[in-house]
């Protein structure tokens, strides 16, 4: 059994990471850390939903390092980002695997990360040094879709953000294959409230989200130069996406409308050719082939994203639809997928539909 | 046109005053004030709802009180119980009439008021002198079906808690004719998140109301002794209610589902008419007499009270469904209600659906 | 008094209408039909919204034509479209003002209207006779802030769509101007449960639609035609759109987020002044010109359009946020502006908050 | 692997069923009938939520009753109560286990059924036949919690209803030890949606639910004479509840709230050691003994019961708060928990925490 910890372990991710981990076959929930909440009991953030399953106390890292590292294998770091990357480093350097689901090792250009998240002064000299430089250059990507063998080998990972996961994964292989206009590319995403966490409430107050919708940052969200790097990587030169994100009534989910100019015709049934083939051997991507759109309601609680298309040549666009449940594929899901990657498990392993999962991909690799 | 003002008017009742009064046929909305949002503009509380229709900044009643003084003929409190009754006593004391949305002068114990609301030390000596007695000497509890004539006589209105609304409505015509065993009240009641007003987000986060359900203060909650004063007086003697409240995942209205056992049986018919004459004059109660029950929805936005009924002879109970939107008839609805017969407007002027009832009953006046 | 009959009295919309129109000063509520409630009082459709206020039963037109006739001098059509526009041609015969708010007269092109709305064979010839062209002739599109003389002449009036209303607005100042490129318009929006009705209710099942989205219709909406007449006769030739609907649990709203590349680079100031240019004498559109954006809780029960910006110059795109209540503005609110200029009447009479915006517009009429 | 069939596999709470069933390590999903649905794949009922995880097309049982024996080693009956029990009749005396979800044999006396369930002329002498008395003698109440021993040797369980567990399960330590007055049991109970399946749409449409309560069946509620049954039974002596129940606007769970009068005063400290005497060894049931009442959310998704009080000694009442998923531990989940212990499986075999839960036995297994 690997032992787990969770470095700020309070948070609304740490509660999906605690509800899929705490039934995961292969691994032991061994130390969870808060500073807020240092010396409480799970219930000051959790209420009772772990009682009878889980009996721990928050402690504080700070107040003592070794014990941490004395007790696990691998740490999920759920923080902010901006936080302090000096855990990552600690950790690490006992030989320790660091899952990270902050947004501190996913971009590889620091610029570009200071400019968007707003750090000190905006180029943020005075936070980047070597350290920092050293697990940014470790750090894998952490979509394993695109990058499983890098981390398989990995030692950190730097988790995706919602968004990206849901945009990255509803584009790549168009993007991939070239098939789409430069300048044209339109992810227009809608975000249930747990995308928010919960250490801001005078933001996500029920009176003022209930029987509405939020639109924000359009056009400069932070997960923007997230999207750009991944896809323009896959895509072999520089795209440029425009993000708009909204916030929705709903507690779990992202769906994303995504819009593209075609660079030449292609059918419906070239498109979801496409599809099916760029994820063949990915259990948690479904592809909808048969005209019907997917919806968040049938992705929540799950690690799936899911996608379907229209094809309208009136206005030469394809618009893919591409859905998730944030907390999960989005975060908790994609991240304990990463540590199952990182650990040799069962890609599938302790996420929901976890064994019908194991037992097809068994059935489908004897087909073959 | 009367000048009315709004003392505490960031709050989320005073945004539902707002709503009405801007639209109110006798008054004229000239002064509003707010000590945390003090020169700024609504937008600061109430993000774009009221842009076209008000222009005002929030003032601070402490830096300038004649200010408010020479601008109103009325003032609306809202602020919490155990605030400074002193602001009532100063506009008062310049002959403005007031009207207070707290808690303040609803009880006429102030030792029940101070051991409910929890005040200092809970006897609260230090807290009532003479002014306080004086003033709530003077105040007029303000439900007008019950006390309408003392209402347009008063100078200071108490205005009911919203809970308290819902029941005593729903009860008065069975206890007033001693119909019920006195041991046996209980009043179980759901409400929108709107009742908890906007200022303890932390408590309010959209993230754990929504799919939820949260019980509280199950026999202590703080208008219980409100509901027992005005049932008791009804009465003729000590009544006691196990009241019984819990916050429901919508944005307005409150569901009471009241049990009482009857002392002697009573047929559906008896009860409903029973309660058609009691409110019988009284435009905002509407008696529910064909075997269906009120649904929330259905008041909400509105100033009326529903009330239907259930009768079980297997247990020898009546259970009595009583409906209002707390933001309403709850609250500012009811404050302006208030205001209409202080000042001798139409009882239901400025309210929704005022005008319509304003015809019906001088329909119902001819024809009598 | 002006006497209004409703026919298809039952449906959701007509609610709306009925609750806007039982306190309108000017007019008195006459008639109401309904095919399939005929002989039921409103209960049946409405449960207790209406007890107290309205005393109707549902007649049957088909049983009694003469007696709206005799009864009304205007009447709403809330029927879907397609259905039997001899309706609308035997009350117009008769001298009644007729405002429809099926799409049936919207679409200045038969063959068009034929198309989306997939009529008898798509081409629908046996559907267009002498009558209805004649009525199309006479029929005015009911968008008050662009044909607001049209309309104050008009016996028959088109209600337009709830998403064109909304798409439309936000779009006529840039596209008049010619300020964007012709094939970049992209029109994302999401609209509350209350767009589709009560008559489809496998379709609406709450257990379907909460905490979940439902995309549909992609690129093949049949408000697509509609948004496209209208800002291609704005633009001074054609325009083509792409228009992507989803459905959101939320009751009532439409937001929808429009994406244009500009055609010439334009600041945040230059497009604000020109919104607020554009409807300048329009009291229902309210500019956001403030960097925020509007969002739809706050134009629920309301007849505003909020309307706001981003300038995003990294991908040469300006977006638009345009939000109303999809029953108001894009329905029942909007068919009584179209009947207050087609009386005479106020504009904003009988609107929420009309007193308040009469007394403005009285107040900015002075200042000038 | 026992393999599992379904009767009536496309309505929701089948849905729950295959969302359990499918991960279960020690079950095989082999065989689904829907009557109306057959010859349609899973999406016909379920949209995209099985892709990739179940390749069932529903199969008609009519067509080929023997197939399913065949097939199957037990099978869930997930029709509504008063159906052709002939179905359950048939499968069983093929030597297949039954768990039957509906009402039918649940209760001991026919004609009390009868009575409240209006089975045709509420005597229904022509639907009891010996058949019907055959199976209603070998049918044990399949509530774990109370009849472990006999589930385990049964071949057909009457899973109990949803409301019915959630206030048996409440009320069972009181009751049991004669602690409160037998005419003051009143139970109120909100319901999510998901309680009224899927087969009536026109009664849950998402536009008539949301923001609203709906009471119904107040003191009527077909749940109350099962819920009499079993706590009669407990208590040794006739015992009559009041039950009132309510739709809430929330997905999934139930929330009681119960009042009952004290026989004789007790502690909040001796009430919590009753309950968790009782439910010691059971570990679906959750005691809440720290002064804090359960929240519907925390169970959503989980097979728990979670169980706390309030001790009201003004009105000589106790109030219990039960909650659990009226989809899991009301229906599909407690089905599953009576499977596990017809077959010999852990208890908590392929339930939500299934394996948190099993390790916690064993360790506590150990610790005696």
């Amino acid at each position: 059994m690997v032992k787990v910890g969770i470095f700020g372990a309070a948070s609304l991710i740490s509660g999906k990471l605690l509800e899929l981990l705490v039934d995961h076959p292969n691994v032991e929930i061994s130390y969870l850390t808060s500073e807020s909440f240092s010396g409480k009991t799970l219930e000051a953030s959790f209420r009772g939903r772990f009682r009878g399953l889980l009996d721990f106390k928050f402690e504080s890292y700070s107040a003592n390092k070794n014990k941490m590292i004395d007790k696990c294998d691998v740490v999920f770091l759920s923080k902010p980002h901006g936080g302090p990357y000096q855990v990552a480093s600690e950790i690490l350097a006992s030989g320790i695997k660091v899952i990270d689901l902050s947004a501190d090792f996913r971009l590889k250009d620091s610029q570009v990360f200071a400019k968007w998240y707003k750090l000190h002064g905006n180029d943020a000299s005075d936070y980047f040094d070597k350290e920092y430089f050293d697990l940014l250059d470790k750090a894998v990507y952490g979509l394993p879709e695109l990058y499983g063998k890098e981390i398989a080998n990995a030692d950190i990972v730097a988790n995706p953000g919602c968004y990206a996961t849901c945009a990255i994964l509803g584009l790549a292989p168009l993007v991939k294959e070239k098939l789409i206009l430069e300048d044209s590319i339109i992810i227009d995403s809608y975000s249930g409230v747990s995308g928010a966490g919960k250490s801001q409430p005078e933001n996500n107050q029920f009176i003022d989200l209930n029987e509405n919708i939020k639109p924000y940052k359009i056009g400069t969200h932070q997960h923007t130069p997230e999207m750009e790097q991944e896809l323009s990587r896959l895509y072999g030169g520089d795209l440029k996406v425009l993000f708009s994100p909204h916030v929705m009534p709903i507690d779990v989910g992202i769906t994303s409308t995504i819009y593209v100019k075609y660079a030449k015709k292609l059918s419906y049934k070239e498109l979801s050719d496409l599809y099916n083939d760029f994820y063949n051997n990915h259990p948690f991507v479904r592809i909808f082939d048969d005209n019907s759109l997917p919806q968040v309601k049938d992705v929540a609680n799950t690690n799936f994203c899911d996608i379907g298309f229209s094809v309208n040549d009136r206005t030469e666009r394809l618009i893919i639809s591409s859905v998730i449940d944030n907390t999960i594929k989005g975060a908790a899901g994609q991240a304990i997928q990463n540590m199952n990657l990182m650990f040799g498990f069962d890609e599938v392993a302790g996420l929901p539909y976890g064994q019908a999962l194991k037992k097809r991909i068994s059935l489908n690799a004897m087909k073959v």
